[in-house]
């Protein structure tokens, strides 16, 4: 890979767990030359077989290269591991795509300007087998400097979304993402404890509701978007009277059958709310201000 | 119009409410002869401007057509309906695209077959405007021989996907993907809330959601249905102890904005009876397990 590594930019990689490793693989796989370190020297192992350069130190890993990608355990581990090596990742950056809080990553920044270099926080949007592919997202925010110079680099990893300035951003729409999928896988299974009840696979319930939420669900999603931000929520296309009486159906058809109720009696009490509140004539979007007023 | 209509099939449309209105129509733009009828007979106005014949009585409109669709409120307005004109619908197919629940849609194909005529039982997956699209998922289920004879037909008004034989099953597959949709739409506005408290603009916000559902969680789905019905949830991708950790993330940031926790903290309570019961190591899936118990 000689000659294709001349023309790429040299990356040092700090924390070989799954996620580390992986990004570290896709860096090589790009033809980036690749300095790595792990507290656990042994799982850099298979990373040096493929190419990549071990360094005996963090402080001889971060002086390797001028962008150091960062993914460890927390942010706890993160400043265990940077404090000691600040001095020399000054003119450097760092891109964290460790997992934390919006508060973790602004605290990150801060410190970091402190230090004289650039901070990049990032969220990983796919398990490690994702990552490499175009398909996957890697959602960054903080110094936009960091993002422009380091973009092609960083899109060997997946698909980099710019979130702004706003370090804490990314970590924010990392932990909202992952709970829109808790809701809909938790909705999904729901689902198919029902009409597995009646004898439908899940093999066959599922590409239906795939088509359904690709198809009919996130248009109705960006169709709600902007009644969230306009606080006004105009019932077109269905209402929430209408939603009452259909989901009044799903409680009792799983009451049929035995199935837990947890989930679609929630549902159920979120939209008795909003009507009872003089609301039957809206969008579901209106809920939004069910969970803004806690 | 005239010469493309001698080639399609003559259809009566029973019920002419914001749905049936929707059919009618999407069955006239498609050259189809079709004879109306509506208990509040004005409804049907806009329908006859636009070619369709006005049928005086119930009975007049079933004896006009070999394919008659019903769309009104209920399965009460069904019954009410059709007993008194089951004598002429012997020989002819009914779909009947109200809304129900599955012992309500077997009743009627029980009743149906009783009578001498072919039953068809319905689910649009769309709201009226979506009518006449392809996009659109019309679920049946019923009689083979119906859907097969009038399928060319049918997907004027959407696409038809076929459930087979058991009248009872387009419901149940209607009512599990509307609790689907109201899983997926309560998370999504949950993160709308979660996000607008740090300044994210829920239009600036959904088009991440909607890409990450439609290439991410849809793709979980898929590769967890076969776990589903195997009934075995290796972790292989992300465990149930990763995904305990990062909900925790999800609850405290929810906390620290003052946003109603109820719906996380049903993901959380779910992931944790499934961890202390000893499944840490599995999959998401597991958790059908707690649906299914009840
Ligand atoms: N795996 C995924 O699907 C996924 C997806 C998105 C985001 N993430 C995030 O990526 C990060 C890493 O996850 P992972 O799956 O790679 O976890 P992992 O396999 O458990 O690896 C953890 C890594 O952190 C290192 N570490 C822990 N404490 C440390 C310390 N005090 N000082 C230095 N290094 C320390 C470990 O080093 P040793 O080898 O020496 O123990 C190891 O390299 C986490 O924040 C996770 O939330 C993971
Ligand atoms: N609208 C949607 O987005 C949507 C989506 C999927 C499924 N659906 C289902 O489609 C069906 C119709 O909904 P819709 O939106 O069209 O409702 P709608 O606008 O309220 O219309 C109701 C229709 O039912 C008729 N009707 C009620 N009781 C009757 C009775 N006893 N005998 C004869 N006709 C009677 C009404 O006749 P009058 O005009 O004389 O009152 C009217 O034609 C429902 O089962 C609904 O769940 C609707």
């Amino acid at each position: 890979m000689g000659y294709i590594a001349m023309n790429r930019e040299h990356v040092t990689v700090l924390g070989l767990g799954r996620m580390g490793t992986a990004l570290a693989d896709a860096f090589l796989s790009a033809g980036h030359p690749t300095t790595v370190w792990n507290r656990t020297a042994g799982r850099a192992d298979p990373l040096v077989a493929r190419g990549a350069v071990r360094a005996a130190t963090p402080g001889d890993a971060v002086s390797a290269a001028g962008l150091v990608v960062v993914c460890v355990l927390d942010y706890d581990a993160v400043r265990a591991l940077l404090a000691p090596v600040a001095g020399s990742l000054a003119g450097r950056t760092v891109v964290n795509l460790t997992s934390g809080s919006p508060e973790q990553a602004r605290a990150a920044a801060a410190w970091a300007a402190g230090h004289g270099f650039d901070y990049l926080d990032g969220a990983v949007m796919s398990t490690p087998p994702g990552v490499g592919s175009p398909a996957s997202m890697f959602l960054y925010s903080g110094s936009p400097a960091a993002l422009a110079a380091h973009r092609d680099t960083l899109a060997a990893l997946g698909d980099p979304v710019d979130l702004g300035e706003d370090a804490g951003v990314a970590s924010l729409y990392d932990v909202a993402l992952l709970g829109v999928m808790w809701a809909t896988l938790s909705g999904w299974l729901h689902a198919t404890a029902l009409t597995g009840a009646d004898g439908v696979s899940a093999t066959a319930f599922t590409p239906v509701a795939v088509r359904w939420l690709s198809a009919a669900v996130t248009g109705f999603m960006e169709a709600y978007a902007g009644q969230v931000d306009a606080g006004h929520y105009p019932g077109d296309d269905a209402t929430l009277d209408v939603h009452r009486a259909a989901v009044g159906h799903l409680v009792h058809a799983g009451r049929d059958r035995g199935i837990d109720g947890t989930l679609p009696e929630l549902s159920q009490a979120l939209i008795g709310r909003a009507v009872d509140s003089g609301y039957g004539g809206d969008s579901y979007a209106r809920l939004v201000e069910l969970f803004r007023k806690g």
